[in-house]
């Protein structure tokens, strides 16, 4: 019998409302199985920046990581989002250890090269020491992991935390039966953005290239979808982006 | 046979110096057999309340660890820094999984009653759960330890690095034979504070309340040396404070 491995990836206002991440936390803590958590944390970073008066640079939405950031990143998701949330599981009974890429050399990346845009030290995923997260995962340990990946050479390096996500469902998808969930306190990928009730039940990818056509689909949500369909072109079992299932 | 475990604390200007960092860590990954480091930050720490505006509050050499205070420290420790180090180690070909108290719950502690003084969120250890520790170095890890714990509820807590590399090594000696290191960048305890290569080869309890009441040991090396003569009455087999034998 294969087993079950949920993999949740929360982000968005949960990280930022700790009433919420309470919330998403208990229902991670709830989940029968082998589990696995990912976050980011990239609102409570420009809290950071801004506190040490540096401004943070985005990109079409992904963030320009220079030498500076790295370290705030760093500090903020490896540090105090990842080990807030470890404590605040294991105060759920939920054996949780909080990893970045470089622990164990779990995630493996390099420096994304430069084409047009310079990311900075930004991580583009190349390795998934899998047999480690399943050696952890029968420990009866639930991971934590923040997006922060190496390059094995010393360099740490700021990755996606939807992609790191979608990276461990694959990986991991002979082995285990994945669920695969995004949160990002929304109830799924809306069909009206000024109503937070009308979220489609289902998506294919042929809707969801129709739905980008006429914008209904946009932003934020694009790139999760992208990933989604990877994940689910790849074999991933079971996707769901809130309650929204990838069809 | 029992096998042999090093346990070394690194800190003082080691952690602040680049260089320092890497020979250091360098010599931590040539050891042989099971290996745990373990490091604080105060002087980073300091460095990032300076730029986020907060002025470092220390009483008697000790940090006043408030609200914002347990922030900076949580970044920096346990994110920073230790993703820092973990990912050199890994660049040296040393498996190394960073930890703080919380994850696996691995060091259990409580806030520090106030008495005198309000040392805010301080935590004192009061278990070490050595189980999992063993597991993991059984599966040829080494680990990394941050100086920040938490209180089993959801509470990390600021708890000083010595003291961390001191209780592992004494709750540790029943199944290895440990080599308990701290290293702060000196020789060892200096006799004379202006001579860097004035050191004590040894140091035997005697000697040292001797060396405490004439003042040529003081400070910052009083609280070291206690723990240090705390692990030898607990059993620790070997001890050194740089290349001072503790004896």
């Amino acid at each position: 019998m294969i087993k079950e491995l949920n993999i949740v990836k929360i982000g968005g206002n949960i990280l930022n409302t700790p009433a919420l991440l309470k919330q998403y936390l208990k229902d991670f803590s709830q989940l029968k199985g082998y589990k696995i958590l990912v976050h980011g944390g990239g609102k409570k970073a420009n809290e950071v920046c801004h506190q040490m008066n540096i401004i943070p640079k985005m990109k079409e939405g992904r963030r320009i990581t220079d030498e500076a950031t790295l370290e705030i990143v760093t500090m903020v998701y490896a540090g105090l989002i990842n080990k807030k949330i470890v404590s605040q599981l294991q105060a759920l009974n939920c054996k949780t250890i909080g990893l970045s890429g470089a622990d164990g050399n779990v995630i493996y990346a390099t420096k994304r090269p430069v084409v047009e845009i310079d990311y900075g030290f930004a991580g583009d995923i190349q390795t998934i020491n899998k047999e480690l997260i399943i050696k952890l995962l029968n420990q009866k340990l639930s991971l934590a992991f923040c997006s922060i990946t190496h390059n094995g050479k010393g360099q740490l390096l700021n990755t996606n935390a939807d992609t790191i996500a979608t990276q461990l469902a694959i990986v991991l998808a002979d082995d285990y039966e994945i669920k695969l969930q995004f949160q990002f306190g929304q109830k799924g990928v809306l069909k009206d953005a000024n109503n937070a009730n009308s979220f489609f039940e289902n998506l294919s990818q042929k809707q969801y290239q129709a739905h980008k056509k006429t914008g209904i689909i946009n932003e934020g949500m694009v790139p999760k979808l992208d990933n989604a369909f990877q994940a689910k072109h790849a074999g991933v079992q079971q996707i769901n982006i809130g309650e929204t299932k990838i069809v």
